[in-house]
Protein backbone atom coordinates (compact mmCIF):
# COMPACT_ATOMS: atom_id res chain seq x y z
CA UNK A 1 0.00 0.00 0.00
CA UNK A 2 0.99 3.19 -0.89
CA UNK A 3 -0.25 4.32 2.75
CA UNK A 4 1.35 2.98 5.68
CA UNK A 5 -1.67 3.54 8.24
CA UNK A 6 -5.07 4.41 6.95
CA UNK A 7 -8.13 6.11 8.60
CA UNK A 8 -11.34 6.35 6.56
CA UNK A 9 -13.29 10.06 7.01
CA UNK A 10 -17.13 10.81 6.17
CA UNK A 11 -17.64 14.35 6.70
CA UNK A 12 -21.04 15.36 6.09
CA UNK A 13 -21.85 19.25 5.61
CA UNK A 14 -25.10 20.98 5.29
CA UNK A 15 -24.90 22.13 2.08
CA UNK A 16 -26.20 20.41 -1.01
CA UNK A 17 -27.10 23.03 -3.51
CA UNK A 18 -23.92 25.53 -3.73
CA UNK A 19 -22.07 23.39 -6.16
CA UNK A 20 -18.66 26.22 -5.14
CA UNK A 21 -18.85 25.76 -1.49
CA UNK A 22 -18.77 21.82 -2.36
CA UNK A 23 -16.26 22.42 -4.31
CA UNK A 24 -14.05 24.57 -2.37
CA UNK A 25 -14.74 21.54 0.03
CA UNK A 26 -13.56 18.58 -1.88
CA UNK A 27 -10.29 21.08 -2.44
CA UNK A 28 -9.27 20.87 1.39
CA UNK A 29 -9.27 17.12 0.63
CA UNK A 30 -6.75 16.75 -2.35
CA UNK A 31 -3.86 17.11 -0.88
CA UNK A 32 -0.59 14.69 -0.17
CA UNK A 33 -1.30 11.81 1.85
CA UNK A 34 -4.90 12.33 1.51
CA UNK A 35 -7.28 10.83 -1.04
CA UNK A 36 -11.02 11.91 -2.04
CA UNK A 37 -12.59 8.99 -3.07
CA UNK A 38 -16.48 9.82 -3.67
CA UNK A 39 -18.73 12.90 -2.59
CA UNK A 40 -22.09 13.84 -3.12
CA UNK A 41 -24.55 16.26 -2.11
CA UNK A 42 -28.04 16.45 -1.53
CA UNK A 43 -30.22 19.17 -2.97
CA UNK A 44 -33.46 17.99 -0.85
CA UNK A 45 -31.52 17.27 2.28
CA UNK A 46 -29.34 20.45 1.55
CA UNK A 47 -26.36 18.45 2.31
CA UNK A 48 -22.86 16.73 0.95
CA UNK A 49 -21.33 13.66 2.03
CA UNK A 50 -17.34 13.23 1.21
CA UNK A 51 -15.67 9.86 1.69
CA UNK A 52 -12.18 10.86 2.41
CA UNK A 53 -9.19 8.20 3.48
CA UNK A 54 -5.63 8.44 3.91
CA UNK A 55 -2.53 8.68 6.64
CA UNK A 56 -3.61 9.59 9.79
CA UNK A 57 -1.96 12.69 10.28
CA UNK A 58 -2.32 14.14 6.52
CA UNK A 59 -6.11 13.29 6.99
CA UNK A 60 -6.94 15.07 10.34
CA UNK A 61 -5.04 18.49 8.70
CA UNK A 62 -7.16 18.23 5.43
CA UNK A 63 -9.99 17.40 7.88
CA UNK A 64 -9.23 20.75 10.02
CA UNK A 65 -9.11 22.37 7.27
CA UNK A 66 -12.33 21.64 5.32
CA UNK A 67 -14.14 22.48 8.76
CA UNK A 68 -12.86 25.68 8.19
CA UNK A 69 -14.05 26.19 4.48
CA UNK A 70 -18.00 24.75 5.74
CA UNK A 71 -17.30 27.49 8.98
CA UNK A 72 -16.60 30.29 6.22
CA UNK A 73 -19.05 29.55 3.57
CA UNK A 74 -21.89 28.06 5.05
CA UNK A 75 -24.14 30.17 7.24
CA UNK A 76 -26.94 27.98 8.85
CA UNK A 77 -29.22 30.96 9.69
CA UNK A 78 -29.91 31.05 6.30
CA UNK A 79 -29.93 27.15 5.53
CA UNK A 80 -32.76 24.55 5.27
CA UNK A 81 -33.46 21.80 4.05
CA UNK A 82 -35.02 18.29 5.12
CA UNK A 83 -31.90 16.80 7.12
CA UNK A 84 -31.34 17.56 10.70
CA UNK A 85 -28.18 19.26 11.12
CA UNK A 86 -26.26 21.14 14.01
CA UNK A 87 -23.37 22.66 12.14
CA UNK A 88 -21.97 23.79 9.44
CA UNK A 89 -19.57 20.84 9.57
CA UNK A 90 -21.94 18.53 11.14
CA UNK A 91 -20.51 15.58 11.42
CA UNK A 92 -17.26 14.35 11.40
CA UNK A 93 -17.22 10.17 11.74
CA UNK A 94 -13.37 9.13 11.35
CA UNK A 95 -13.00 4.64 10.95
CA UNK A 96 -9.95 2.61 11.42
CA UNK A 97 -9.21 1.04 8.33
CA UNK A 98 -5.63 0.06 8.03
CA UNK A 99 -2.70 -0.23 10.84
CA UNK A 100 -4.85 1.78 12.58
CA UNK A 101 -6.50 0.85 16.35
CA UNK A 102 -9.61 2.23 17.05
CA UNK A 103 -7.77 3.75 20.79
CA UNK A 104 -5.52 5.33 18.26
CA UNK A 105 -8.16 6.73 15.87
CA UNK A 106 -10.53 7.89 18.76
CA UNK A 107 -7.19 10.04 19.71
CA UNK A 108 -6.74 11.29 16.43
CA UNK A 109 -10.74 12.59 16.49
CA UNK A 110 -9.75 14.19 19.84
CA UNK A 111 -6.79 15.77 18.61
CA UNK A 112 -9.41 16.82 15.31
CA UNK A 113 -12.11 17.99 17.94
CA UNK A 114 -9.96 20.20 19.57
CA UNK A 115 -8.18 21.89 16.70
CA UNK A 116 -11.81 22.71 14.92
CA UNK A 117 -12.41 24.30 18.38
CA UNK A 118 -9.02 26.17 18.83
CA UNK A 119 -8.57 27.28 15.32
CA UNK A 120 -12.01 27.98 13.81
CA UNK A 121 -14.26 28.58 17.37
CA UNK A 122 -16.33 26.28 16.49
CA UNK A 123 -17.34 24.04 19.91
CA UNK A 124 -17.21 20.10 19.35
CA UNK A 125 -18.92 17.67 20.97
CA UNK A 126 -17.22 13.96 20.63
CA UNK A 127 -19.52 10.93 20.13
CA UNK A 128 -19.59 7.11 19.21
CA UNK A 129 -16.52 5.41 20.74
CA UNK A 130 -15.04 9.07 21.38
CA UNK A 131 -17.90 9.96 23.59
CA UNK A 132 -17.04 11.35 26.94
CA UNK A 133 -20.62 10.11 28.34
CA UNK A 134 -23.35 8.14 28.01
CA UNK A 135 -25.81 10.81 26.23
CA UNK A 136 -22.82 11.84 23.93
CA UNK A 137 -22.57 7.95 22.30
CA UNK A 138 -25.12 8.65 19.75
CA UNK A 139 -25.50 11.36 17.31
CA UNK A 140 -29.67 11.68 17.18
CA UNK A 141 -29.24 12.60 21.19
CA UNK A 142 -26.39 15.32 20.58
CA UNK A 143 -28.21 16.85 17.66
CA UNK A 144 -31.70 16.75 19.03
CA UNK A 145 -33.06 20.41 18.86
CA UNK A 146 -30.65 21.45 16.02
CA UNK A 147 -28.69 24.43 15.19
CA UNK A 148 -32.31 26.64 16.25
CA UNK A 149 -32.21 24.83 19.75
CA UNK A 150 -28.36 24.39 20.31
CA UNK A 151 -27.52 27.91 21.96
CA UNK A 152 -30.73 26.93 25.04
CA UNK A 153 -29.31 23.82 25.03
CA UNK A 154 -25.83 24.30 25.71
CA UNK A 155 -26.44 26.36 28.81
CA UNK A 156 -26.60 22.68 30.78
CA UNK A 157 -24.16 21.91 32.24
CA UNK A 158 -24.69 17.98 30.37
CA UNK A 159 -24.28 19.52 26.86
CA UNK A 160 -21.35 21.25 27.72
CA UNK A 161 -18.89 20.74 24.69
CA UNK A 162 -15.80 18.69 24.39
CA UNK A 163 -13.94 21.39 22.99
CA UNK A 164 -14.61 25.12 22.88
CA UNK A 165 -17.43 27.64 24.57
CA UNK A 166 -20.06 26.38 25.54
CA UNK A 167 -22.46 28.95 23.15
CA UNK A 168 -22.61 27.71 19.41
CA UNK A 169 -20.64 29.44 16.30
CA UNK A 170 -22.80 32.33 15.66
CA UNK A 171 -23.17 30.76 11.67
CA UNK A 172 -21.40 27.66 11.89
CA UNK A 173 -23.36 26.15 15.14
CA UNK A 174 -21.06 23.35 16.35
CA UNK A 175 -19.42 19.80 15.12
CA UNK A 176 -20.03 16.70 16.14
CA UNK A 177 -16.60 14.27 15.79
CA UNK A 178 -15.73 10.40 16.93
CA UNK A 179 -14.65 7.68 15.85
CA UNK A 180 -17.06 4.65 14.75
CA UNK A 181 -16.34 1.37 13.00
CA UNK A 182 -16.75 0.57 9.66
CA UNK A 183 -19.72 0.62 8.11
CA UNK A 184 -21.02 -2.47 5.42
CA UNK A 185 -23.75 -2.12 3.56
CA UNK A 186 -25.02 -5.70 2.56
CA UNK A 187 -27.92 -6.76 0.83
CA UNK A 188 -29.33 -10.52 0.44
CA UNK A 189 -31.76 -11.47 -2.48
CA UNK A 190 -34.40 -14.14 -2.43
CA UNK A 191 -35.93 -16.05 -4.66
CA UNK A 192 -39.21 -15.12 -3.73
CA UNK A 193 -41.25 -11.54 -4.49
CA UNK A 194 -42.82 -11.74 -0.93
CA UNK A 195 -41.93 -9.05 0.92
CA UNK A 196 -43.13 -10.16 4.11
CA UNK A 197 -40.63 -12.91 4.30
CA UNK A 198 -37.75 -10.66 3.60
CA UNK A 199 -39.12 -8.50 6.95
CA UNK A 200 -40.23 -11.63 8.93
CA UNK A 201 -36.14 -12.68 8.22
CA UNK A 202 -34.86 -9.16 8.84
CA UNK A 203 -37.01 -9.27 11.94
CA UNK A 204 -35.14 -12.18 13.29
CA UNK A 205 -30.95 -11.34 12.12
CA UNK A 206 -31.53 -7.71 13.49
CA UNK A 207 -29.86 -6.38 16.83
CA UNK A 208 -33.47 -4.90 17.91
CA UNK A 209 -35.36 -7.96 18.06
CA UNK A 210 -32.79 -10.23 19.28
CA UNK A 211 -30.86 -11.00 16.19
CA UNK A 212 -26.63 -10.36 16.05
CA UNK A 213 -25.34 -7.34 17.75
CA UNK A 214 -24.13 -5.32 14.84
CA UNK A 215 -27.07 -6.26 12.47
CA UNK A 216 -29.35 -3.37 11.09
CA UNK A 217 -31.82 -5.41 8.84
CA UNK A 218 -34.86 -4.37 6.94
CA UNK A 219 -37.38 -6.41 4.29
CA UNK A 220 -37.56 -4.56 1.35
CA UNK A 221 -39.32 -5.52 -2.59
CA UNK A 222 -37.33 -4.49 -5.46
CA UNK A 223 -39.82 -4.40 -7.98
CA UNK A 224 -37.22 -3.94 -11.13
CA UNK A 225 -36.58 -7.86 -10.30
CA UNK A 226 -39.24 -8.84 -8.73
CA UNK A 227 -37.54 -10.18 -5.94
CA UNK A 228 -37.96 -9.69 -2.14
CA UNK A 229 -34.37 -8.10 -0.36
CA UNK A 230 -33.30 -8.49 3.28
CA UNK A 231 -31.09 -4.81 3.53
CA UNK A 232 -28.39 -4.82 6.22
CA UNK A 233 -26.42 -2.27 7.81
CA UNK A 234 -23.16 -4.42 9.61
CA UNK A 235 -22.63 -1.32 12.03
CA UNK A 236 -19.45 -3.65 13.17
CA UNK A 237 -17.72 -6.26 10.75
CA UNK A 238 -15.24 -7.08 13.31
CA UNK A 239 -17.87 -8.24 15.99
CA UNK A 240 -19.94 -9.49 13.50
CA UNK A 241 -18.89 -10.67 10.70
CA UNK A 242 -20.65 -10.76 7.15
CA UNK A 243 -20.19 -14.58 6.46
CA UNK A 244 -22.29 -14.61 10.14
CA UNK A 245 -24.86 -12.26 9.01
CA UNK A 246 -25.09 -13.95 5.82
CA UNK A 247 -25.36 -17.17 7.37
CA UNK A 248 -27.79 -15.93 10.03
CA UNK A 249 -30.27 -14.91 6.73
CA UNK A 250 -29.68 -18.16 5.25
CA UNK A 251 -30.71 -20.14 8.12
CA UNK A 252 -33.90 -18.22 8.65
CA UNK A 253 -34.74 -18.17 5.09
CA UNK A 254 -35.21 -21.98 5.13
CA UNK A 255 -38.01 -22.01 7.05
CA UNK A 256 -39.94 -20.89 4.01
CA UNK A 257 -38.47 -22.94 1.50
CA UNK A 258 -36.67 -20.08 0.03
CA UNK A 259 -33.17 -19.64 -1.35
CA UNK A 260 -30.42 -17.14 -1.52
CA UNK A 261 -30.01 -15.34 -5.31
CA UNK A 262 -27.21 -13.48 -4.87
CA UNK A 263 -25.86 -10.76 -2.40
CA UNK A 264 -24.90 -7.24 -3.24
CA UNK A 265 -22.12 -4.98 -1.42
CA UNK A 266 -22.66 -1.11 -1.59
CA UNK A 267 -19.69 0.93 -1.73
CA UNK A 268 -16.69 -0.21 -0.43
CA UNK A 269 -15.49 -3.08 1.82
CA UNK A 270 -12.05 -2.88 3.78
CA UNK A 271 -10.12 -6.21 2.58
CA UNK A 272 -10.36 -7.00 6.04
CA UNK A 273 -13.70 -7.47 6.05
CA UNK A 274 -13.95 -10.09 3.22
CA UNK A 275 -11.03 -11.96 4.26
CA UNK A 276 -12.52 -12.81 7.26
CA UNK A 277 -15.05 -14.57 5.17
CA UNK A 278 -12.44 -16.72 2.72
CA UNK A 279 -10.79 -17.64 6.68
CA UNK A 280 -14.18 -18.78 7.41
CA UNK A 281 -15.38 -20.51 4.54
CA UNK A 282 -12.09 -22.37 3.46
CA UNK A 283 -11.31 -23.49 7.13
CA UNK A 284 -7.83 -21.84 6.35
CA UNK A 285 -5.94 -22.11 9.98
CA UNK A 286 -2.82 -20.43 9.53
CA UNK A 287 -4.19 -17.20 7.96
CA UNK A 288 -3.42 -13.72 8.13
CA UNK A 289 -3.46 -10.62 5.91
CA UNK A 290 -0.03 -10.62 5.62
CA UNK A 291 -0.20 -13.70 3.41
CA UNK A 292 -2.37 -11.37 0.60
CA UNK A 293 1.09 -11.35 -1.92
CA UNK A 294 -0.30 -7.42 -1.98
CA UNK A 295 -0.46 -6.63 1.21
CA UNK A 296 3.72 -7.26 1.22
CA UNK A 297 4.52 -4.65 -1.39
CA UNK B 1 -0.66 -0.06 -4.18
CA UNK B 2 2.41 1.77 -4.71
CA UNK B 3 2.90 -0.32 -7.68
CA UNK B 4 0.22 0.24 -10.75
CA UNK B 5 0.99 -3.28 -12.19
CA UNK B 6 2.58 -5.96 -10.15
CA UNK B 7 4.45 -8.70 -11.98
CA UNK B 8 6.17 -11.74 -9.76
CA UNK B 9 9.37 -13.43 -10.44
CA UNK B 10 10.89 -16.69 -8.46
CA UNK B 11 14.02 -16.62 -9.88
CA UNK B 12 16.65 -20.10 -9.35
CA UNK B 13 19.90 -19.97 -9.50
CA UNK B 14 22.25 -22.95 -8.97
CA UNK B 15 24.07 -21.63 -5.52
CA UNK B 16 23.02 -22.90 -2.59
CA UNK B 17 26.18 -22.79 -0.45
CA UNK B 18 28.34 -19.53 -1.02
CA UNK B 19 26.67 -16.98 1.11
CA UNK B 20 28.66 -14.02 -0.68
CA UNK B 21 27.27 -14.89 -4.42
CA UNK B 22 23.93 -15.18 -2.91
CA UNK B 23 23.95 -12.09 -1.48
CA UNK B 24 25.35 -10.59 -4.44
CA UNK B 25 22.44 -12.02 -5.94
CA UNK B 26 19.86 -10.86 -3.35
CA UNK B 27 21.47 -6.89 -3.84
CA UNK B 28 20.82 -6.73 -7.72
CA UNK B 29 16.64 -7.18 -6.64
CA UNK B 30 17.28 -4.55 -4.04
CA UNK B 31 16.48 -1.54 -6.21
CA UNK B 32 13.79 0.83 -6.20
CA UNK B 33 10.12 -0.63 -8.34
CA UNK B 34 11.35 -4.06 -7.50
CA UNK B 35 10.61 -5.56 -3.71
CA UNK B 36 12.34 -8.61 -2.54
CA UNK B 37 10.30 -10.61 -0.86
CA UNK B 38 11.63 -13.85 0.14
CA UNK B 39 14.77 -15.98 -0.95
CA UNK B 40 16.14 -19.03 0.44
CA UNK B 41 19.00 -21.51 -0.32
CA UNK B 42 19.27 -25.43 -0.14
CA UNK B 43 22.71 -26.71 0.61
CA UNK B 44 22.21 -29.92 -0.68
CA UNK B 45 20.14 -28.48 -3.77
CA UNK B 46 22.90 -26.31 -3.83
CA UNK B 47 20.48 -24.14 -5.30
CA UNK B 48 18.47 -20.55 -4.00
CA UNK B 49 15.00 -19.58 -5.22
CA UNK B 50 13.86 -15.87 -5.07
CA UNK B 51 10.87 -14.39 -4.21
CA UNK B 52 10.73 -10.61 -6.08
CA UNK B 53 7.87 -8.44 -7.49
CA UNK B 54 7.25 -5.27 -8.76
CA UNK B 55 6.55 -2.64 -11.49
CA UNK B 56 7.17 -4.79 -14.70
CA UNK B 57 10.16 -2.64 -16.42
CA UNK B 58 12.09 -1.78 -12.72
CA UNK B 59 11.75 -5.88 -12.42
CA UNK B 60 12.88 -7.09 -15.67
CA UNK B 61 16.02 -4.70 -14.98
CA UNK B 62 16.83 -6.24 -11.78
CA UNK B 63 16.12 -9.92 -13.42
CA UNK B 64 18.66 -9.06 -16.07
CA UNK B 65 21.05 -7.90 -13.83
CA UNK B 66 20.76 -10.82 -11.56
CA UNK B 67 21.28 -13.30 -14.71
CA UNK B 68 24.33 -11.48 -14.86
CA UNK B 69 25.66 -11.36 -11.39
CA UNK B 70 24.65 -15.38 -11.58
CA UNK B 71 26.78 -15.97 -14.67
CA UNK B 72 29.70 -13.62 -13.08
CA UNK B 73 30.07 -16.02 -10.23
CA UNK B 74 28.77 -19.67 -10.75
CA UNK B 75 30.80 -22.07 -12.95
CA UNK B 76 28.63 -25.19 -13.29
CA UNK B 77 31.57 -27.02 -14.86
CA UNK B 78 32.03 -27.17 -11.12
CA UNK B 79 28.94 -27.20 -9.36
CA UNK B 80 27.66 -30.01 -8.56
CA UNK B 81 24.13 -30.80 -6.32
CA UNK B 82 21.11 -33.01 -5.74
CA UNK B 83 18.73 -30.38 -8.31
CA UNK B 84 18.55 -30.83 -11.87
CA UNK B 85 20.27 -27.72 -13.57
CA UNK B 86 21.48 -26.14 -17.27
CA UNK B 87 22.25 -23.04 -16.08
CA UNK B 88 24.26 -20.28 -13.25
CA UNK B 89 20.63 -18.45 -13.92
CA UNK B 90 18.85 -21.66 -14.39
CA UNK B 91 14.81 -21.18 -14.27
CA UNK B 92 13.63 -17.51 -14.19
CA UNK B 93 9.54 -18.30 -14.40
CA UNK B 94 7.48 -14.62 -14.52
CA UNK B 95 4.17 -14.26 -12.96
CA UNK B 96 1.18 -11.93 -13.48
CA UNK B 97 0.19 -10.49 -10.25
CA UNK B 98 -1.97 -7.13 -11.08
CA UNK B 99 -3.22 -4.94 -13.96
CA UNK B 100 -1.06 -6.88 -16.02
CA UNK B 101 -2.39 -10.11 -18.56
CA UNK B 102 -0.71 -12.91 -19.45
CA UNK B 103 0.04 -11.53 -22.70
CA UNK B 104 1.88 -8.64 -21.13
CA UNK B 105 3.97 -10.80 -18.76
CA UNK B 106 4.59 -13.10 -21.99
CA UNK B 107 6.13 -10.22 -23.76
CA UNK B 108 8.58 -9.26 -20.78
CA UNK B 109 9.55 -12.52 -20.74
CA UNK B 110 10.46 -12.25 -24.19
CA UNK B 111 12.61 -9.30 -23.32
CA UNK B 112 14.16 -10.52 -20.51
CA UNK B 113 15.26 -14.04 -22.66
CA UNK B 114 16.58 -11.86 -25.14
CA UNK B 115 18.35 -9.32 -23.10
CA UNK B 116 20.24 -12.57 -21.03
CA UNK B 117 21.39 -13.66 -24.42
CA UNK B 118 22.47 -9.82 -25.63
CA UNK B 119 24.11 -8.99 -22.87
CA UNK B 120 25.56 -11.91 -21.04
CA UNK B 121 26.18 -14.16 -23.56
CA UNK B 122 23.72 -17.32 -21.97
CA UNK B 123 21.45 -18.85 -24.77
CA UNK B 124 17.76 -18.60 -23.60
CA UNK B 125 14.49 -20.84 -23.68
CA UNK B 126 11.04 -19.87 -23.18
CA UNK B 127 9.02 -22.07 -21.91
CA UNK B 128 5.42 -22.18 -20.09
CA UNK B 129 3.00 -20.02 -21.98
CA UNK B 130 6.29 -18.10 -23.43
CA UNK B 131 7.18 -21.80 -25.28
CA UNK B 132 7.48 -21.51 -28.89
CA UNK B 133 7.11 -25.31 -29.35
CA UNK B 134 5.77 -27.79 -27.79
CA UNK B 135 8.10 -29.39 -26.34
CA UNK B 136 9.51 -26.49 -24.55
CA UNK B 137 6.52 -26.34 -22.28
CA UNK B 138 7.56 -28.24 -19.62
CA UNK B 139 10.58 -27.14 -17.78
CA UNK B 140 12.13 -31.10 -17.32
CA UNK B 141 12.34 -31.54 -20.91
CA UNK B 142 14.03 -28.65 -21.43
CA UNK B 143 16.66 -29.50 -19.03
CA UNK B 144 16.45 -33.13 -19.76
CA UNK B 145 20.61 -34.11 -19.75
CA UNK B 146 21.58 -31.29 -17.57
CA UNK B 147 23.82 -28.74 -17.96
CA UNK B 148 26.87 -31.77 -18.75
CA UNK B 149 24.71 -33.15 -21.57
CA UNK B 150 23.44 -29.16 -23.14
CA UNK B 151 26.47 -28.65 -25.45
CA UNK B 152 25.53 -31.82 -27.29
CA UNK B 153 21.76 -31.50 -27.02
CA UNK B 154 21.65 -27.50 -28.51
CA UNK B 155 23.16 -29.16 -32.14
CA UNK B 156 19.93 -30.58 -32.58
CA UNK B 157 17.59 -28.22 -34.56
CA UNK B 158 14.47 -28.65 -32.09
CA UNK B 159 16.81 -27.97 -28.95
CA UNK B 160 18.02 -24.28 -31.25
CA UNK B 161 17.75 -21.86 -27.89
CA UNK B 162 15.06 -19.22 -28.58
CA UNK B 163 17.66 -16.39 -27.76
CA UNK B 164 21.55 -16.90 -28.31
CA UNK B 165 23.79 -18.86 -29.50
CA UNK B 166 23.65 -22.62 -30.18
CA UNK B 167 26.12 -23.42 -27.49
CA UNK B 168 25.94 -23.05 -24.13
CA UNK B 169 27.83 -20.45 -21.95
CA UNK B 170 31.39 -22.28 -20.78
CA UNK B 171 30.10 -21.59 -17.37
CA UNK B 172 26.37 -20.73 -17.05
CA UNK B 173 24.87 -23.00 -19.27
CA UNK B 174 21.55 -21.78 -20.65
CA UNK B 175 18.28 -19.95 -19.01
CA UNK B 176 14.94 -20.88 -19.04
CA UNK B 177 12.70 -18.35 -18.90
CA UNK B 178 8.85 -17.70 -19.34
CA UNK B 179 5.40 -16.64 -17.91
CA UNK B 180 3.74 -19.02 -15.68
CA UNK B 181 0.37 -18.98 -13.83
CA UNK B 182 0.57 -18.09 -9.74
CA UNK B 183 1.10 -21.34 -7.81
CA UNK B 184 -1.16 -21.45 -5.16
CA UNK B 185 -0.01 -24.36 -2.23
CA UNK B 186 -3.22 -25.07 -0.89
CA UNK B 187 -3.90 -27.83 1.88
CA UNK B 188 -6.51 -29.52 3.46
CA UNK B 189 -6.28 -31.74 7.34
CA UNK B 190 -8.86 -34.13 7.53
CA UNK B 191 -10.34 -35.77 10.62
CA UNK B 192 -8.22 -39.19 10.09
CA UNK B 193 -4.93 -40.26 10.95
CA UNK B 194 -5.47 -42.79 7.74
CA UNK B 195 -2.91 -40.93 4.72
CA UNK B 196 -4.71 -44.29 2.72
CA UNK B 197 -7.86 -41.92 2.89
CA UNK B 198 -6.22 -38.46 1.97
CA UNK B 199 -4.38 -40.40 -1.13
CA UNK B 200 -7.82 -41.93 -2.37
CA UNK B 201 -9.01 -37.87 -2.39
CA UNK B 202 -6.08 -36.70 -3.86
CA UNK B 203 -6.58 -39.10 -6.55
CA UNK B 204 -10.35 -38.00 -7.43
CA UNK B 205 -9.88 -34.55 -7.41
CA UNK B 206 -6.01 -34.27 -9.32
CA UNK B 207 -6.13 -33.78 -12.96
CA UNK B 208 -3.66 -36.29 -13.81
CA UNK B 209 -6.14 -39.45 -12.86
CA UNK B 210 -9.84 -37.33 -13.90
CA UNK B 211 -9.94 -34.31 -11.73
CA UNK B 212 -9.70 -30.79 -11.99
CA UNK B 213 -7.52 -29.20 -15.01
CA UNK B 214 -5.30 -26.94 -12.97
CA UNK B 215 -4.60 -29.65 -9.53
CA UNK B 216 -1.94 -31.35 -8.36
CA UNK B 217 -2.69 -33.32 -5.08
CA UNK B 218 -0.94 -36.07 -3.10
CA UNK B 219 -2.12 -37.69 0.48
CA UNK B 220 0.71 -37.29 2.90
CA UNK B 221 0.34 -38.05 6.96
CA UNK B 222 1.38 -34.84 9.12
CA UNK B 223 2.61 -37.18 11.74
CA UNK B 224 2.92 -34.25 14.09
CA UNK B 225 -0.77 -34.20 14.52
CA UNK B 226 -1.43 -37.81 13.63
CA UNK B 227 -3.98 -36.53 10.32
CA UNK B 228 -4.01 -37.06 7.19
CA UNK B 229 -3.71 -34.27 4.69
CA UNK B 230 -4.45 -33.25 1.16
CA UNK B 231 -1.46 -31.53 -0.33
CA UNK B 232 -2.45 -29.68 -3.19
CA UNK B 233 -0.78 -26.84 -5.91
CA UNK B 234 -3.21 -25.15 -8.06
CA UNK B 235 -1.55 -24.21 -11.00
CA UNK B 236 -3.75 -21.51 -12.47
CA UNK B 237 -6.31 -20.34 -9.94
CA UNK B 238 -8.17 -18.15 -12.34
CA UNK B 239 -9.44 -21.27 -13.99
CA UNK B 240 -9.29 -23.56 -11.17
CA UNK B 241 -10.13 -21.69 -8.25
CA UNK B 242 -9.06 -22.11 -4.69
CA UNK B 243 -12.82 -23.10 -3.56
CA UNK B 244 -13.70 -25.61 -6.25
CA UNK B 245 -10.55 -27.28 -5.55
CA UNK B 246 -11.66 -27.19 -1.44
CA UNK B 247 -15.22 -28.59 -2.65
CA UNK B 248 -14.10 -30.88 -4.41
CA UNK B 249 -11.96 -32.14 -1.64
CA UNK B 250 -14.77 -32.29 0.98
CA UNK B 251 -17.25 -33.71 -1.33
CA UNK B 252 -15.03 -36.62 -1.83
CA UNK B 253 -13.82 -36.92 1.88
CA UNK B 254 -17.72 -37.27 2.35
CA UNK B 255 -17.87 -41.31 1.36
CA UNK B 256 -15.52 -42.08 4.17
CA UNK B 257 -17.33 -40.02 6.82
CA UNK B 258 -14.39 -37.72 6.83
CA UNK B 259 -14.20 -33.88 8.02
CA UNK B 260 -11.86 -30.97 6.79
CA UNK B 261 -10.93 -30.11 10.20
CA UNK B 262 -8.58 -26.86 8.93
CA UNK B 263 -6.75 -26.09 5.66
CA UNK B 264 -3.59 -24.43 5.16
CA UNK B 265 -2.01 -21.74 2.34
CA UNK B 266 0.92 -22.37 1.95
CA UNK B 267 3.79 -18.87 1.33
CA UNK B 268 1.32 -16.00 -0.28
CA UNK B 269 -1.15 -15.82 -2.25
CA UNK B 270 -2.43 -13.15 -4.83
CA UNK B 271 -5.57 -11.10 -3.54
CA UNK B 272 -7.71 -12.28 -6.32
CA UNK B 273 -7.39 -15.96 -5.13
CA UNK B 274 -9.35 -15.00 -2.23
CA UNK B 275 -11.98 -12.34 -3.91
CA UNK B 276 -12.94 -15.11 -6.45
CA UNK B 277 -13.89 -17.15 -2.82
CA UNK B 278 -15.66 -14.47 -0.92
CA UNK B 279 -17.38 -13.73 -4.61
CA UNK B 280 -18.58 -17.48 -4.39
CA UNK B 281 -18.99 -17.78 -0.97
CA UNK B 282 -21.42 -15.31 -0.15
CA UNK B 283 -22.64 -14.91 -3.96
CA UNK B 284 -21.86 -11.28 -4.65
CA UNK B 285 -23.55 -10.21 -7.52
CA UNK B 286 -21.86 -7.29 -8.29
CA UNK B 287 -18.29 -7.86 -7.03
CA UNK B 288 -14.91 -6.66 -8.55
CA UNK B 289 -12.08 -5.90 -6.86
CA UNK B 290 -12.69 -2.00 -6.80
CA UNK B 291 -14.88 -2.77 -4.39
CA UNK B 292 -11.88 -3.75 -2.00
CA UNK B 293 -11.27 0.15 0.19
CA UNK B 294 -7.82 -0.29 -0.13
CA UNK B 295 -7.65 -0.88 -3.53
CA UNK B 296 -8.80 2.53 -4.26
CA UNK B 297 -6.18 4.18 -2.13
Amino acid sequence: MSFEKIVECVPNFSEGRNGKVIEKIADAFRVDGVKLLDYSADVDHNRSVFTVAGEPTELAEAVINAVGVAKDNIDLTKQSGEHPRIGAADVVPFVPIKNVSVEETVELSRFVGQQIATRHGVPVYLYEKSATAANRVNLADIRKGQFEGLSEKMKAEEWKPDFGNSEPHPTAGATVVGCRPFLVAFNVNLDTPDEEIATKIARRVRFINGGLRFVKALGVKLNSRNVAQVTMNLTDYTKTPVYAAFEAVKMEARRYGVNVIGTEIIGLIPQQALLDCVEYYLQIENFSSDKVLENNL
